[in-house]
């Protein structure tokens, strides 16, 4: 959606800093007050999943350097891995040309679905079905 | 969030197959019809970009192997690229296990960011300020 403080922003070259509090004023948080946010594993690039975080989730992930998004379903910070161990831990955040969207660049430990499977789009559309790509490893079964 | 559909299917092993009919129909649209779709580069793996679709953009990105989404502020189909020629050539659609998010890996031309950068995440935090990471490429300036 249009934001004129990410608009102004467009023009600025590599380098150039703006104060992470101005930014953080005008992130497009919804209506209930969420961002999503996209996990991807740092050095391979594999997207690993994708959730949300409000604003307080994600000052805890900045400054714990551990990802923590919000659970809609249990409408509670969630901090990732807590109960798994398979934890996020944050290596950069970025953020979208027009402040509604985070991309979390992480280093994940063990698998990052609640599946135990490696990523969480493991189904992938063929024609007219939709196939499962990958398995639930064998120790987690 | 839960949701029993993709629950069910969380067991299957990899090749196994369900209708897509059958997985449209449970996909988690919002209360606006919306889902969000993250656009990956299919060889790089680099993302570019994250927005939203509704039912038809998904279908006619299925159907033209073109990425199409909903543009929330023009309300109206987005088929990517169709003023700039940046057109997203889809190679595969996935799906995540909860069924609320969309990943499509597609074949990028030009850049993806409607700034003309590569990709739209071009801002990165680093500690109390955030840093533009990539400029516009001359010849778009």
């Amino acid at each position: 959606m249009e934001n004129s403080f990410f608009k102004d922003l467009e023009a600025n070259a590599q380098g150039d800093n703006v104060a992470f509090d101005d930014v953080l004023e005008h992130l497009c948080f919804n209506d209930q007050g969420l961002i999503p946010a996209i996990a991807q594993q740092h050095d391979t690039g594999e997207i690993l999943m994708m959730a949300w975080m409000n604003r307080d989730s994600l000052l805890e992930t900045l400054e714990r350097k551990r990802v923590c998004y919000w659970s809609r379903s249990r409408q509670a910070l969630w901090r990732k891995g807590e109960s798994s161990g398979h934890t996020q831990q944050l290596v950069e955040m970025r953020i979208d040309c027009d402040g509604d969207a985070i991309l979390c660049l992480v280093d994940q430990t063990g698998p990052a679905c609640h599946t135990n499977r490696k990523n969480c789009f493991y189904m992938s559309v063929q024609g007219d079905h939709v196939t499962t790509i990958a398995d639930i490893p064998e120790k987690y079964k």
